[in-house]
């Protein structure tokens, strides 16, 4: 089932692999879509998993490596992990796993693009419980801008609020003051961050909302057209670059679970229409070993 | 690895087995020390594959036959599926691989609830989005109330909220005027239901506010305390009580991942301290057919 280094290596005409826990990573696609118009994308949400940013590190491994060996058994050229958990957690198992494939991951783009950002190097980070207690952001933000105060704080209703597709109003301003009062308005202005970063690919659907609760003078950030932008240098660099006009901009959506749920909400994170019949569902569940030369 | 009804019958000093998919089943367990204080229990939460209530009934059913093996291996006396989801999609299932173990749903007892509660003949059921779509209750209560009015809503937001631990104030408000206004609200006065059934088991959390929300006149019922009154009647007709004294409200508390979130998380539904040493991690994977005969 598994490929060795010495007998693989990517054709640029292959398609690019891109794989979260459900359907967020969608808003990644979305940017990789416009950014590389002429490849092909197989994208893989583990619905039937979801959420991972509630789940343990081993847990989320396990799980990470098996959505990525179906996406290899597909032949993809490079691997997009367009779940900032799955980058915090897994990031390094799926790089030495599947090597010489390049393996991107969402968090450290999203860490340079917050640096970037900042004037005052006060930067809040808003991700899953998972990535939060991690510490990965914070690690990767430090590693660029040493001197940087780093909040970061989980916000687990804005992942059920995404996937209700509630962006605004009361209820969803609501929910934004109780998590960022004490970081935005509490206390002395001057200890106040002027970046936020958006950690997990659900958030960017509150960009305008948060911008309206935050005001002026707050920089929001999310990973999703950095990641894009570091994904067509890695093919650049790499020689894996499909020729222009050569493909079609193809996608095929695979799921675990539930392609009617799949369509419906990822509709809104993809921003184009889905239907139930778009989705192919997939068994990721571990192959008895008898089965397992046959896929 | 299962044991066939001929050679294996149930029997009293047994403990209780009790499944869900993650802590929200803590608030059945809670009732059912509560009504059945000699008797032991072993709780097993299937915290890595949770949430239940947004996947495919095909999905619910794998998972509910997998939890539900792992406690028979642990020689329960029955079985009390103490998630509504699981309830709705599994129980069939179940009751037919366990027999002759007795298996409990939530479900029934809770529609049951409800029907004795309205006085109009009226009912909202509040649940998952997996229990409104398989209409499982709807058709429990029509089963009993063939001239019930039932209207079911999907509240995913209220997972999230009780995990959160957001039990009242102005966010959790606004979420229950969102949902349930029209129901309550919209329209002439004789058209409300007068009972609302908290049809998973997260949302009895929110009972004292949704009766402050709702205002008089509205029965509030979950199915927790009705379950454990089924179940007391059900160990009594097949002689499985145990013998008062002789027990010791020993609670196993078992999870498929994250035993520090499911101590910190659960303590709010099971109204005690957990600590993580309490929670014993198991895997609920397929077991590979070489290691089958091992567990």
């Amino acid at each position: 089932m598994q490929t060795t280094a010495t007998t693989y290596s990517p054709r640029p005409d292959a398609p690019i692999g891109v794989f979260d826990s459900g359907v967020g990573g969608l808003t990644v696609l979305r940017a990789l879509l416009e950014r590389l118009p002429d490849e092909d994308f197989v994208y893989l949400g583990d619905t039937a998993r979801l959420p991972y940013g509630t789940k343990s590190p081993s847990s989320i491994r396990q799980y990470s490596l098996q959505a990525a060996r179906r996406l290899h058994e597909r032949g993809v050229k490079c691997l997009v992990v367009a779940c900032n958990t799955a980058s915090a957690a897994a990031l390094d198992v799926l790089t030495a796993e599947f090597a010489p494939v390049p393996v991107l991951g969402v968090l450290e783009p999203g860490a340079a693009a917050a640096c970037r950002a900042t004037r005052n190097d006060r930067i809040a980070v808003l991700a899953t419980e998972s990535t939060v207690r991690g510490g990965a952001y914070q690690a990767a933000i430090v590693r660029r801008l040493p001197q940087a105060v780093v909040s970061a704080r989980a916000c687990p209703l804005f992942v059920a609020l995404a996937e209700e597709a509630w962006t605004d109003g009361p209820v969803v301003e609501g929910v934004m003051h109780r998590y960022l009062d004490d970081l935005f308005v509490a206390g002395a202005e001057a200890t106040h961050p002027d970046t936020l970063l958006l950690g997990c690919t659900h958030f960017p659907v509150f960009a305008s909302t948060l911008a309206r609760v935050l005001g002026p003078g707050i920089a929001i950030v999310d990973s999703a057209a950095t990641t894009a932008g570091s994904l067509a240098e890695v093919l650049e660099a790499r020689g894996l670059c499909r020729a222009p006009g050569a493909g079609h901009g193809r996608v095929t959506l695979l799921a675990t679970d539930g392609a009617e749920r799949f369509a419906r909400v990822g509709a809104v994170f993809l921003g184009r229409p889905l239907a139930p019949a778009d989705v192919e569902i997939v068994d990721l569940a571990p192959a008895p070993a008898a089965t397992a030369a046959s896929t």
